[in-house]
């Protein structure tokens, strides 16, 4: 199990296709997954998943622990079975949502240390819900425990993800308390696996922190691909410390994570940074952009991204996407879309969704396709030529 | 065009099955028709409703109009072309969303005549819009411009729909009125048809008003059928005046109405109305509530209405419905249909929704099936002793 193969490279690119075997089937990488949130990728079923192909996809630890609890889920036969999903799934371990969700003073260099409601120790975080503002303290152990409750694939290690502008100082700590908590969840993991015989095994991935330092991320790199785990990611970036910063962090972290080990990038999902950050060795993304931006009513096609709302698209008959295969695009026109999302219509932040996963996905099978054709570097060009980079 | 054929009566009843051919296909009755306002059924999508065998929808003149306008809608070709559905469609005429949502006072006796901020004269009504407050005027001849540009199978006539608490006296001006109205629709309804040789042709349905009078009732019902049109529609019920009194008032009206049209009650929607309505002799029948109380997380099984919301559903790994055949109770169980319900979550408003049409589409083709054996009867009292009708 946990078997990454990697099928193809791409002369002068870190680019690759691999696979990636888990307990409930094999993905093939580089890979998008929609994330989904509470248990459901927001206005879509599983079947509509299913149709768009989506291999694996995501949910949030931090939400489902605080509602409607991993108890729950566990009881129900876990969150495959629960929510009826037969594919790969992936879990976060709560901890980017610690710090964000679970701080009522904002996430910012100034909430840290002193000037907040999120509780930092050796041993773990204290933290009050953003739904009732009741507290709550989790440990690795705790993470490990939720996580293998709700029965996920792959799981995350906890860490402490710090703001985008902290000082090198606390990116060290934070970096530090980091290394330390993933050594007690691989314990806890391993302890948690060898516990029950029945449960299908779950694949843990640690996650490289380092803030926006060279020496910090390399360091960490190196800590995190030493501990013989299936695969790695690497967190706290995309967090608006600038597109520049982010893909020199991530040309500073590769070289250190084994190339026989996926790699993760957390929380990135434009079509742009997906093939930038292919380009430099990244396996695999989330982001819960595409849909996000699909409920406000924006939608990307080959030239660029758009909002339905325009008035240029009042009467135009045209699909969001010429040529386009989704369902929003085979069955329905602009002007009807764009009336939709006016009367904030469910079937319209549906459709809208629809068509953006589409595209993401459509757009990683793709590289993957020219990347074993050994013509993904072309393809790249050839995508930025036609489309309109959003400054 | 609009032929109705009556294909099986049941003994000891009022029920029949038949069939209305419009340009879009044919109906089978009884049938009903869910609602879909603003030219969508709320939560789901046309290939949804094709899926739930849905042969006809409904949607809203007053809303359309209001926006984007039924300019725009023409300009695209008209409903169909415009939202992709290429089964029969029907608008009502905005005259009973002229008077509720067209009131800023509420809508009761006390808002009419004076109190009230839609003016009604014999020459057509001023009401302001419920979006912006802007001041509209509909007139019969406006309400048929409207539905001729929206282009729907069957167009209801422009009616005053009075508050089940008015007075006899108020009731009968309005009664005439609508009288009055409904000649004027079809003379401009007539005068449209002929106006465009292209165009598919619709058929206009008048609507039987009268209140709570069965002397009234009698004498709008012997002057709508007198009309020549293609079907007979009845209004003003189920608008709170109680079900005995609903019933009563059916029963009256149905005998004065020819046998060899379809008879619409506008706005009912229950599985116990129906079944009610039907024995009465009523073929169609359109209500948001189905889709309504799904998207408040309550759902209908052959024992009930029951609250998705409740305790007793956490932990319970069933489908709403035990052998149920919609794709929500083909995939997921009640526990994880509360939790989306409970986090507001677009997935299930979706599936309460598609459960819940399904419910009653199912029990309307249940019910043509039971007719053409001769079984309505037993069946019908089958039906109540299992489920517990809501006081």
């Amino acid at each position: 199990m946990f078997e990454f193969k990697i099928k193809h490279k791409q002369k002068g690119s870190l680019a690759r296709t691999g696979s990636f075997k888990t307990p409930h089937g094999v993905i093939q990488t580089p890979v998008f997954m929609p994330v989904g949130t509470k248990a459901t990728v927001k206005t879509l079923s599983q079947n509509d998943l299913k149709n768009l192909d989506s291999e694996i996809i995501l949910a949030n630890t931090y939400h489902l622990y605080l509602r409607p609890g991993e108890k729950l889920i566990k009881k129900m036969g876990g969150l495959h079975k629960w929510m009826n999903w037969d594919r790969p799934m992936l879990t976060d371990s709560g901890g980017f949502q610690v710090f964000s969700l679970g701080n009522e003073n904002g996430y910012s260099k100034d909430s840290l240390p002193f000037k907040t409601t999120v509780k930092i120790d050796e041993n773990g975080v204290e933290f009050k819900s953003h739904l009732d503002g009741s507290k709550h303290y989790f440990t690795p152990e705790k993470a490990m425990q939720i996580e293998h409750d709700l029965g996920a694939d792959i799981i995350m290690a906890f860490d402490e993800c710090a703001p985008a502008d902290s000082t090198k100082k606390y990116f060290e700590e934070a970096m530090n308390r980091t290394h330390n908590w993933v050594i007690r969840c691989k314990k806890e993991h391993e302890k948690l696996s060898k516990k029950s015989r029945t449960k299908l095994p779950q694949a843990l991935f640690p996650i490289v922190q380092g803030g926006l330092y060279k020496d910090l991320r390399v360091q960490s790199a190196k800590f995190m691909n030493d501990l013989a785990l299936p695969g790695n990611a690497i967190g706290g970036l995309s967090v608006g410390e600038g597109k520049d910063k982010m893909l020199e962090m991530i040309e500073t972290v590769i070289p250190h994570l084994s190339e026989n080990k996926p790699r993760y990038l957390m929380g990135v999902g434009t079509p742009e940074d997906l093939l930038e950050c292919v380009d430099r060795g990244v396996d695999m993304f989330d982001c819960v952009h595409p849909t996000r931006m699909a409920r406000h009513g924006t939608f990307w096609n080959e030239t660029g991204r758009f909002a339905i709302k325009k008035e240029q698209f009042k009467f135009d008959k045209s699909p969001l996407q010429k040529g386009c295969t989704c369902e929003t695009c085979k069955n329905y026109n602009r002007s009807y879309l764009r009336h939709l999302i006016f009367e904030n219509e469910i079937l319209g932040l549906r459709l809208m969704s629809i068509h953006n996963l589409h595209f993401l996905l459509n757009l990683m099978q793709e590289i993957r396709k020219q990347i074993s054709k050994g013509t993904f570097k072309k393809f790249k060009k050839d995508f930025f030529k036609k489309f309109a980079t959003k400054k």
